[in-house]
């Protein structure tokens, strides 16, 4: 389905307005993604946007041509529409010139094969949608599994996310989870949970790492709760030479996430 | 000297909600940082503010009593005000309960003692000031000297970068420079400057990195300059195992020093 979209008070233009908030997005189960090269590899994980948003005088591109192809085939709906008002929908001055709707994927812990990675990522309340991007794109770069989000963490699925992952939204999984439910999920099967941390902890280039390695990073200002690091298997802790006692979640997850897999030779 | 403002319109309300402008900053050379902990961070550091601004009902702190102190011993400004108005400087929902307006520090390259740290931080028209203090803090963990800005990067001094070093900006050192000055500069003493490439580039855990070592990051979308790249004394391959080709600069940045930091053995 095809149809060209001029007005500003159209009501899919208020629709896709509403799914930068979170509450509607909850609602619908859906969410926006901007650009021709996340949408490609949206499209090259297999992953087809429900509705396709098009700008007026946007530049040819065969891949965008390749998408739009695609969105048809599958029964998906193209809107056309002026730059403006694709401004408006993402609200970025200078938007891309097209933006797909998605449908939010499974989020349970249950959709994950621990199994199928070396290395998963957990946060736990993290706040801010650019480190969970970040963190989704670290573990894209190191073969991780997905991301688990304990607790009150960041929406994976607002724009601001979706942005910062560069794509890993797509390639990664994420699980929603409380740490009542996780803690149980993780004892059910093989994995090492592992966490940066001062409490009797080993230099993080000596530790002995193992497959499923699940690497637990805290809330960007209170860390980790102290019950959290004495679940885990491993603690292990990183040079601090400075005034500073931590470093930004994402930054200690990566660091981790590269030395484990180092370490793990997979 | 001690004041307290009432209005809104206030002369000096306008100037401190103007440094959150970097047209204002520069003209002033003054910047803000806010919160209890960046404060007391700087205080440590010898460095104090010129105004220390708190808004009325804070919690009492001895830190804040000793920052108080010190501000007016040193002959700086006390200013007294009320939440709102603080919140309207810093353009905060929630603001911290202080605010201090520093000078600006020197920048130059000159000013930078390279043989006083083993790492030093370099970024290639960093754009995200998140990313910026990002890097700082970085820095400040690794125990590096600086970090050096080339090109068009965003402000060191505004307030998302300082905020995001979480009171690196007070530790480290920053220059900002042309890449056509800092070369030059690189070359007038000891330095090795590493990339992370694609082209010729060793694997990153077996490169001879040697003190003091510049690590390089280019721009969040554009990546480095091909003759940037061609520059390096040495470039280094991180492995990349999902679709994406690149990491965050930050992250880049960060997994880099701490191997940097390892194999130095400082």
């Amino acid at each position: 389905m095809r149809r060209t979209i001029t007005g500003f008070s159209n009501p899919t233009v208020k629709y896709l307005r509403s799914l930068r908030d979170k509450k509607h997005r909850k609602r619908e189960g859906k969410f926006l993604a901007e650009g021709l090269r996340l949408l490609t590899d949206a499209r090259e994980c297999g992953r087809l946007p429900e509705m396709l948003v098009m700008a007026e005088g946007r530049d040819p591109h065969p891949l965008l041509d390749a998408l739009e192809a695609d969105v048809e085939r599958a029964g998906g709906e193209i809107v056309e529409t002026s730059a403006d008002i694709l401004s408006k929908i993402t609200g970025k001055d200078n938007p891309q010139a097209i933006a797909g709707v998605f449908a939010e994927f499974d989020t349970s812990l249950a959709a994950l094969d621990r199994g199928a990675a070396p290395i998963w990522l957990v946060a736990q309340s993290l706040r801010d949608p650019g480190n969970l991007g970040t963190m989704l794109r670290t573990g894209d770069a190191v073969g991780a599994g997905g991301l688990i989000l304990l607790d009150d963490s960041a929406d994976p699925f607002s724009v601001e996310a979706v942005r910062a992952s560069m794509g890993a939204i797509f390639t990664q999984q994420v699980a929603l989870a409380r740490w009542e439910e996780f803690l149980p999920w993780l004892r059910s099967g093989a994995g090492q949970l592992v966490a940066a941390s001062l409490r009797d902890a080993l230099p993080y280039r000596e530790a002995p790492y193992a497959a499923p390695c699940f690497i637990l990073v805290g809330n960007e200002s209170r860390g980790l709760p102290e019950e959290y690091e004495i679940a885990c298997d491993l603690r292990v802790t990183m040079p601090m030479r400075g005034r500073a006692d931590s470093l930004n979640a994402a930054v200690a997850g990566a660091v981790l996430a590269y030395e484990v897999l180092a370490n793990l030779k997979v």
